[in-house]
């Protein structure tokens, strides 16, 4: 007997919906869920908090890391993965999971060297957690971390301490930001970094801001041979919007058929698809002048959810995938880390 | 010497950016332009009339049928295709290219079998133009059809007639659903048809609603032995939003290499891609539920734009493709046609 | 001993604030919340349903009604006001309130004469439980009411009925508008009418759609000789977005002092102003055009919340007041009722 | 003989709608143009741009200052104000008009020190135009002032400058604060003043930022001895976003019958209401929470304009009135600047 990764995909029918709890699922083994709500993904985002609610009140066993995604542009579709640690016999290595979380930080340390530096020991944690040594078996990072509000700017001026922005937009970006650095420098993809610097990043992270928290909630995703059955993951990274080579080269990897779209008798073996999109910083893709940065109607995030979300859907032939908005330092500027969680071939 | 289509690409940094209509362009030879603005495609989007001022400016000689659809979602790109038809010699058949206008629509005829009617009547006529006998050649028929004001509304009314809807949004609907089955008809796709019944679809009806004329303005593209050059066209139907293998077989047809993309070598053979996309009636994409009927805060079209094209640009490696909202009877429910025009292989 | 209302006005740091609710407050004694949450206030609203959560996990005793309505545009403040019905000596008649719930109504006879006599009867029902046989008495009639899904219209028509509509957005707009005649019914503004006729309507109704009941819950706020204590209710009609004098009017009566402000020495004898509002369906006001009915970004509800809440907001002081939009048959096309709660001159 | 101003309010049925300036008006008087186009009044708004070609068209004589503001929230109406200086006799002091341009401001320049000395002597050379030597006599300065895009950070780059921001949102913001510290430079409002020090501000600077131009257009209102006629100008200042106490104080300086909102025998009188409107930096209203800071979907310029809108729409009884976003020194924080132009008492 080994520790055995189980991994379910649940429609969502509203923010609150936990229907799909039932059945097949075992609480005492649930560690994570993941998940994309139907919000704006932006400041004035409830339905993150609101399935979170739910979620606690039909999961109420402390240490569940809940992470909400808010925005399912075009037709992506409302979802969420519950993630369990059990016990079980079969193949190795497999997907393994850890969690953690780090100690509070406070405000006037959002965006700093040190918030980069107490996400990368609770990544570490993370992976001991799961039993994985080598960084290289990562393959996806999910990390929940703070932002900064008017009170926590505040509270921190009081003892003379002053906060990166009082913006709480942009808060969120750089927490994001350094919270992405902080993977890199535990999975040693870099050495050091500044939050700002584009040209470091991680092709493994994942980072959401979320107000209900001040310490950082982080899930890691890899291979290990502690643990075994029938699920896999890999990652790709894509360079800009529309970079699906990678991707599919992944699919590749993972044993799926070739084609422009995988066929509905493979769909069962992909579990699931987490990625990040953003705009970018240049206001073009590959020379064409795109017009994301300049809407003032839509936020940019939610253009770019959209569009990378189509491109994806599109080539696992459905919408209920993770795709979540605003990649400071995760992928290069424009692009995204993408990871697949799938069953090994001859499994399902 | 036989007739020669040119088409040509402009990247557009504003609405009113005719900038690229400078060099290599023959006016005396332009019959028309499609492009795609950054509006929000909806009722108040003045960036389509705002373009069709500049072009008419900069383009004064009357007849030239100017069709601007507004909406570059996620990383679409906005741009013009200008539509040249001069003499030359080469390859045969090509790509033939074919204008009309329809006679005036009174407001009480707008969604009704009558506006069906004109409008095949107006397809035959720019088939004629073009030299197209065989409905089987045409691969393309863009549409600027009417839609109904208040005042349009009172004026039938003061006739004692009546309107099929005094919601204005709703009119473009309606006659773009009317237009499409009026395509549908002059090809032979269909013998009669009712506007609503979904069933009922062209499979190369591209239909926009513009208030800035109260007949229809058809621009029918197709094939013909007629015609002479390096461009061809070729035409998919996408089944719902993420259908792509129909492209990808289309692109296959046109000898584009195999892969998931489109390399950057092979791009400057990709002339134009234009479709249609729509969020369909179900509200859901392959059986998972999708949210862009239900969000208020963004219309169904724009999101449909974004996702929809990102599936596309991921194909050709761009977005500087014509993606247009709002798919009433033109490919089947929450899906759309698809068409390309690109140079015949081994010629660019 | 008489029955005697207090009504508490809380803020709302987010929809999910119930803080406010301790101290000062008798649990037992509540019988309403009527509240503004910070959403959209349209179709996608969670806001709405995640206060009614935490309001209900706060105030578990069954049979308290809670209406949250929302969207607080511009600097409209969320808040909710808590209606209790206690015991108490003091002046008559006073404030009475009363509530009651109707039968469930089935998805067919939504925007129905049905739907009309079955609120009637429920509004008659909550003078009855406030002590009011004269419906001059009744100052003003909250009433949430349910709406149409996808999956009650296929209910109904597995039955063989059919419902009147197949947009949701849409059985907002009837359900609303159909209770509001059933109210104008129950007040004897009118003695019968049809839903769609706009010359008909309630100067004392306010009703909104919610996706969470199939049947009505109504709260009628009066003036009686049953109830006792300071706070008194009036109300008044505006008949278009900026329609104040008879607002004015009202505060006069009210014993407020003259001017265009209600002074900060007299905000605390202004309880509570509720008030509706509405684009219209003219596309102007007071002959000038206007462009809410228009705007495919802003939805004409939010436009109308926030324009006539600044009007409001100018006359109170401030912002903490509730207005609600989508005014079908509640006050004159384009306009809608405000009721104010006060304490008596003098008492505050 | 002496100047005299007319000022003719022009209601637009679109932003290219310039048939009003048929009848009634002297083209070779029309000294500037300042007017209200129906987008959102944020960056992607070609409303403004499109109006201003259209005029351009209808008005060619060079030198015609155009200042459009885009954004006309709830029942705000889209119209232009038509200034024209001419000469006449009749009572003096009389509304004053006078227009100057700066020199053009370097990229680098903008949001700067430079930039708050070029618009003062902009402002005093507008004022000598004008005939007026007192800035006591000055009501009104409305700026047009340039924005930062990416191409003028560039060049400034290039030449080894560096701009204040990449952001051309924020650009927008930091070029009307400057322009407003240099109105209150000029009119002696202030002696010196940092752009960002928000106790520093103009009480009667309107100031809008424009991509179509490098330099400042200015326009100044007030009232002098050199200039006849029935019209006269007189300006309040909001101390917050329903602030109407002084606006009312000023219509009772007009000679306008006291009341909640002008009768519609004055109307003819009130020629035109200008106002500028904001959320402000600290996310209340006299101590109640709002949320326009926090809303990703609408942009808090718009919430002001449509909640400032309606309160003073509520007192002049119409919404055919200049109300304009953004703010920046330009009235207290979350405060603004109001100017009305009215014929003298017994004139209309």
């Amino acid at each position: 007997m080994k520790r055995q990764a189980r991994v379910h995909r649940l429609a969502m029918s509203s923010p609150d919906d936990v229907s799909g709890l039932t059945g097949g699922i075992d609480p005492d083994a649930v560690v994570a869920v993941i998940g994309k709500t139907e919000g704006n993904g932006c400041v004035n985002d409830f339905t993150r908090a609101f399935a979170v609610r739910a979620l606690t009140d039909a999961l109420p066993r402390p240490g569940i890391t809940m992470v909400m995604s808010g925005g399912t542009e075009g037709a992506l579709s409302p979802h969420m993965l519950v993630l369990e640690a059990g016990m079980g016999a079969g193949a190795s290595p497999a997907l393994a999971i850890g969690t953690a979380r780090t100690p509070a930080l406070p405000p006037e340390g959002l965006g700093s060297a040190a918030q980069v530096q107490i996400v990368a020991e609770g990544v570490r944690a993370a992976m001991a957690d799961a039993g994985i040594t080598d960084p290289g078996q990562v393959h996806f990072v999910q990390i929940k971390c703070p932002l900064l509000t008017a009170g926590r700017v505040a509270e921190a001026e009081a003892r003379g301490q002053s906060a990166a922005t009082r913006d709480t937009l942009k808060s969120m970006g750089l927490s994001r930001g350094a919270s992405a650095l902080g993977v890199a420098l535990a999975l040693e993809e870099i050495t050091a970094g500044e939050v700002g610097d584009l040209s470091l990043w991680s092709a493994r992270a994942s980072t959401s801001a979320g107000i209900e928290l001040l310490d950082h909630e982080i899930v890691v995703l890899g291979m290990s041979d502690g643990w075994c059955g029938d699920l896999v993951v890999d990652h790709a990274v894509m360079a800009d919007q529309i970079d699906i080579v990678p991707v599919r080269d992944c699919l590749d990897r993972l044993g799926f058929a070739p084609g422009v779209q995988i066929g509905r008798d493979e769909q069962p073996r992909l579990v699931a698809l987490l990625a990040k999109a953003e705009a970018g910083s240049t206001g073009t893709l590959r020379g064409y002048r795109h017009t994301m940065l300049e809407d003032s109607d839509i936020s940019s995030t939610r253009h770019a959810r959209g569009f990378v979300g189509g491109a994806l859907a599109a080539m696992v032939g459905h919408g209920q995938i993770y795709v979540s908005g605003g990649a400071e330092h995760q992928g290069p500027d424009g692009g995204g880390p993408v990871a697949i969680i799938a069953r090994r071939k001859g499994t399902s």
